[in-house]
């Protein structure tokens, strides 16, 4: 483990020196749906977030339409030509194996060989990423210009994997307890090899945001990570925990493809209108200006199941690169070259202006009937001569929208500003009680 | 009557072949509001569509706002030189006399007669259509190039008309009975003389429509045909029936102007937003492209009755060349030489679309919680790499809205498809019982 | 006072010539929030409107979150250089005082009277226009090209003026009965001293609209008249008349800046839905064409006031050029050269369209089932031709939209006339019985 990673109080500003750090310890790890390599990961998370909730559920289970697969675990695996040289190991590199492999140990023709190799002629030096989760077989995947090389002979395949009935899916979740019980939920996935951009990015950058939001004394949401195998563990993570998340989940995020500094991308819930949806689009808007606003028929992460029908929870995710959309995705060239700490702060520093926004989302409401006298509080200047009533305009604009109909993001919408520059002209009136702040969810004053 | 108007099974391949050889059968009877052409044309329908009900109107009821119009005859009609010449003859083409001419037999000067002759210069070879049910009148209607040549002398007038204050006023109505009594309704015109795409393609796709759906075993909806004068006779038949269409018309439509290959057009309900709107933009969209969209307020068939305030049917209209906007509408030029079996068919294929797209437009659900797992039954790729996420988008992207907030065009129009290829995605779901079709009407499972 | 302004009857066509005469009168007076000039402006106001009712409210007196200002009462001001010339003397103009200076006779250097001298740079002959009522200060007002041509040396400082705690705020309003309670609100202000486009232009086309009113026999609405000083008179007149207000305003309208000839501008109400949007709209659209959309972000006048939060009243503003928006707001050339008869007339003109919108605002409903038959009344041509039908479309339009749903301006806005227009074509249809009005309001039948 790298020192930098230990730190026990949070920075937000170096954020993302901290992920690049943890990023580089957890790339070398074999994960998958199921098996140690996931465990490995969760110690990793549990020792920098003390109160890190492990659960597990037993291969075979039913969790709504599925079944929980077997557990695969896996040692090595190798091709080997006739005069013993491994042409392909999976020690030099985990996306070597198709996930879920079974095992084998036989000699054959590069002829039947082909049938379970897998390359990407257009891109001839990388490896691509291969699973079969539920139909079951092996296969190697393997650089197009390596698999151009192989000569008619005999091959020794190998790999030593398990697929077990009687083991378990592993996964995660941490809660932090905050003023009401209402959650923000971050949700990230924690089931593939090495590869960096998606998928490590993801847990990084929920780490950093818990330990940050960990370190904070005052907070109105409660917080919710939830650390789990993509789609699989979703599904068991909902099927456990339906009820709760429905009464509480106010908004929530998928974490995912969050390293690269190429651009900021955008994914909606279901029907793209929810709190989560709002927030997101407001922060993007103001604080990134370009972004990608992408339609859910596009969708390809948890939102799947976060947002199916039944299920509905207001679940978005604010990205860098989205999935499919960038030319290393699924293959050995997402890899820690194409994530920077620069590129993760920049998706800390979005999530954290979205975690405030929602923090600061109540309906603001002035308490005196009339425009407020601002001068008497030193809030206008009291000489009227051309053009002053302008630098006063944004604050009246904020004191007119501040009538208990608008949520902030309505009020910032309203009045043409951010939300940090509305909160920038409440905070005074706040002080003096000329407008007060209350909780649309609850009606209960902030 | 021809051999291929008779066949007793319907071919919807065919239907505008039979429809163009219905077309020439009724082209040269002389329709009008009342009046033997009209029951002469209603006796072709009954041929051909066994069941359809007659009924009539005595002349002088009170229906609504108005008064059931005399009945009008016509047996001869000319305009005859000193020289015994007939210079115009009815017997040549019906449109030569104004509809509901009073009788006359007299001689009189070119300068008496001029007034009551029309033509239209700006077209020097058609005749025009002139009718004049409200206001006794008499006149002819001939080609401007005839009128020209009209010399000085005296002309013996002759009309053989009658108008009847003891007549009626006929027409007729088809009902097919489907599984639920809700009801989809079609209404057609039979007033006007010798004129192709306004008025004969209309008739003549109600009856294709009509024996297409007589020869179904299991329709959904119970289908209702309309044949009637246009505006007294769909007032007429409204004042008689207006419970039951409330009750009882889910969508309707104006079939009128729908046998030229020009374009398509679309004519809307007074707000546009009923389910027969719905249904037909979204045909139009996605199985036509471009058509003219219409506004209501450019209307002028029988929307103006169904859709008038107080009766309030949801009565939108597909049309080609829409009356008004093509050269020949209302003269002889519209003749058999300006519809075609290909205009006729293409109609009778948008309309059976729509007529496909209601009896499939339930609100689908999704019957498991989280995404159903494809795989195990064969509608997902079992080995996951690079992009084949994106082959089955579309099917999990119906699932995803399938969730029993939208009817079939709302989910077709979220997932960017056509209702067809919603089905072919949902069929195998609903086989499966992974989906669940329900009624919105009714609530009642489909 | 001028001939012109003392005439008994009314002519809505020359109204633009009387406020002209009206506006000379009233220029040269020294308005401010208080004192003699706004008690002779409303003693000049009530010549000419017998029944305006007087109100005022003392000095201190506390109203919503602000408190009434001490009296300002000014008789001499100017400054004299050591050779005994005025260079600047209120007497020549009103601006030259800063508003709500505090007395002062005192003899200074140059360098200290600065701190109390205001100019324009940039417009070397204007004087500016600048207050100070909520801190205590003097200063003076010159041209630039003046304070330039100042030298060093001791000036003679004289501000005859009294700021007395035991004043009052003078301010006004007008109730023209109409046949129901609801009532439709025009408010202006009267503290500007020697402006005409802002601000004498409103009160004297609040005079005007109030005499043509008060010449009509049968009103509909009430209608309110209101003369306070801005900001604290609105509040002023707010806390006093608020229940009254909220209960009875339907629609209302700030009066400023509707004088020169420039354009014409909108402001909406704080949400910019309400009755008196719609008709400012519709208005603007369809009997000014061109016009400048502003946002409520960019007001500046009592609508603050009457559209704050828990105020909440329907107000809008339809104004010629808007303040801030033309070179010579708040200065000395907003001056009698700036206001025309032709610019005054315009305005008079489109409050007089906003209120026969207003009158005639009533969900009109056609009282038979179907179309009517326009032919039997004489509205329909009896002969129907090719295009025939063209001609009767904009009846038949309105007509069908007459269905109880849409008010005035909703029906035009569907049949894509102007109300007058659609007024036109309803009034045989309300004479004949065919259409009855309803009122939306109290369901009364109009």
């Amino acid at each position: 483990m790298t020192a930098s990673s230990d730190s026990n109080t949070f920075s937000p500003d170096t954020a993302g020196v901290n992920m690049m750090a943890w990023a580089e310890d957890l790339f070398p790890i074999c994960r998958s749906l199921t098996g140690a390599g996931v465990r490995q990961t969760l110690d990793y998370l549990e020792e920098r977030l003390p109160g890190l909730k492990r659960h597990s559920i037993a291969s075979g289970e039913p969790v709504f339409d599925w079944q929980v697969p077997p557990e695969w675990n896996i040692t090595k695996a190798y091709i080997e030509d006739e005069a013993g040289n491994r042409v392909v190991d999976f020690a030099d590199n985990n996306l070597h194996v198709v996930g879920y492999s079974e095992p084998i140990d036989r000699r054959m023709s590069l002829a039947e060989l082909q049938d379970h190799l897998h390359s990407l002629p257009e891109r001839p030096d990388w490896i691509p990423y291969v699973t079969s989760y539920y139909a079951r077989r092996w296969g190697f995947c393997l650089t197009d210009r390596k698999r151009s090389a192989l000569t008619e002979q005999t091959y020794h395949v190998v790999i030593d994997s398990s697929l077990s009935e009687h083991g378990q899916l592993d996964y995660a979740d941490y809660l932090i307890k905050g003023r009401c019980s209402k959650e923000i939920l971050f949700s990230t996935y924690i089931c593939h090899p090495s590869m960096a951009n998606n998928e490590l990015s993801g847990p990084i950058l929920a780490l950093a945001l818990a330990q940050w939001l960990s370190s904070k004394d005052d907070l109105r949401y409660s917080y919710r990570f939830v650390f789990s195998p993509e789609t699989i563990g979703a599904i068991v993570y909902l099927s456990r925990n339906l009820n709760t998340l429905q009464s509480n989940v106010l908004a929530g995020y998928i974490l995912t493809c969050v390293g690269d500094e190429r651009k900021y991308s955008f994914m909606p819930s279901r029907y793209g209108n929810t709190l989560a949806d709002r927030a997101a689009k407001h922060c993007l808007h103001h604080y990134v200006g370009n972004y990608e606003a992408y339609s859910f028929l596009e969708r390809g992460s948890d939102e799947r199941q976060y947002c199916a029908p039944g299920i509905d929870l207001p679940v978005a995710s604010v990205m860098r690169s989205k999935y499919w959309d960038y030319p290393e995705y699924h293959t050995s060239a997402d890899n820690l070259s194409l994530i920077t700490a620069k590129g993760l702060q920049g998706s800390f520093d979005v999530y954290g202006k979205i975690i405030d926004l929602l923090e600061n989302n109540y309906f603001y409401t002035v308490q005196v009937l009339g425009e407020p006298q601002l001068g008497k509080r030193g809030l206008y200047p009291n000489t009227s001569k051309r053009g002053s009533a302008n630098a006063v305009r944004n604050l009246t604009n904020v004191i007119a929208y501040a009538d208990g109909s608008n949520d902030l993001i309505a009020l910032a919408d309203r009045v043409q500003l951010s939300a940090n520059d509305v909160m920038a002209h409440l905070s005074p009136l706040l002080a003096e009680g000329l407008v007060s702040a209350v909780d649309g969810e609850t009606n209960i004053r902030g």
